[in-house]
């Protein structure tokens, strides 16, 4: 069976990075952004609405009350697209698990791949050191003081929490859902790459 | 500075285990119930006794009500001796730490020596790994049916972190106090021990 190693992470501690630095060591395809891409070519949705959607739980519905003997479901266009990139998300996850070994960054993977026994991780930083990173890689990021970058983060992160909760019915930062729990403050995520890789080299 | 590695555990979790193979990897003074046996040295109360409170929190005091001006701290001899044991055990981590590079497995010794920036690693597993590991180190534990076990593990882990949060203000098991936090279910404590030393080995 191909060996799978899955990242979850919280926004600005280095998860992309990991995992990118473990695909290079390894030689393991890498997937992150490619599912979006692909969803987006199998779809023919707008990337940036994938983008939004696919690590968002669906809105919440609210149902008309009904009398009598009815029960008819009404359609909620919001709500089917965005299961319907959920499912082809699922999809792809499943396809490029059994294409080769293979590294994927957030999106439930962990519980998406449970049945091929994935190695599961998650990343996490202090929020200084989250703020430093975001800072680093993005030019939008500079230009939010502290105040508003963190928010942002933690609404990056609360989505990703609700997202996994939703349609895992698991806690998203619960231990027991992971392998290995990686704290990057004040240390290069090199480090954390180097003793994934461990496990992995032959 | 010395290299220092801490490790919190839960019971069962194998988390002993790694500190004795990550010292003889890595040539680290290792300290468990090492600690135990200088407290009983230093202070002539029993082994027994100091091995009961040294992870437990004081026995929490019930004040008599005093009316007007008096402001009388009652003592009570249960309290003092257990913040003794305590402090005796803080005194001894602070100066094995600064003996040489050394590993030590709970008591608080990740928040002890917080000024010496320790590698602090959080070991757990799920009930059923925790259960067969317990049974195969231990007489007492191949004894007692799955329920009386699990409760004796529950029971050190709850106070284990009630000890951890008296003496710390923290959440025992709350991430963001590890650098790493590995689950041993379903795979070696060697394999841990591997990666850790990873990290240190020059």
């Amino acid at each position: 069976m191909n060996r799978i190693i899955t990242i979850s992470r919280e926004f600005g501690s280095g998860g992309r990075e990991l995992g990118r630095r473990l695909s290079d060591k390894l030689g393991y395809a890498y997937y992150d952004h490619e599912i979006i891409s692909e969803i987006v070519q199998r779809t023919e949705l707008s990337e940036k609405y994938v983008q939004d959607v696919s690590e968002r739980r669906p809105p919440i519905m609210a149902f008309p009350i009904h009398t009598g003997r009815s029960f008819y479901m009404p359609q909620n266009p919001a709500w089917t697209q965005s299961q319907m990139v959920h499912q082809e998300q699922h999809k792809i996850i499943q396809e490029v698990a059994a294409l080769s070994d293979c590294i994927i960054v957030g999106r439930c993977a962990d519980y998406v791949l449970r049945d091929r026994n994935p190695y599961r991780i998650f990343v996490y930083a202090d929020m200084e050191c989250k703020l430093r990173r975001c800072r680093e890689r993005e030019q939008a990021a500079r230009e939010l003081s502290d105040k508003e970058l963190q928010r942002k983060i933690k609404t990056v992160d609360r989505r990703r929490a609700q997202y996994y909760e939703f349609y895992t019915d698991r806690d998203w930062s619960d231990r027991t859902n992971y392998d290995l729990m990686i704290n990057t403050t004040g240390r290069p995520v090199k480090e954390a790459a180097m003793i994934v890789a461990k496990l992995f080299e032959e």
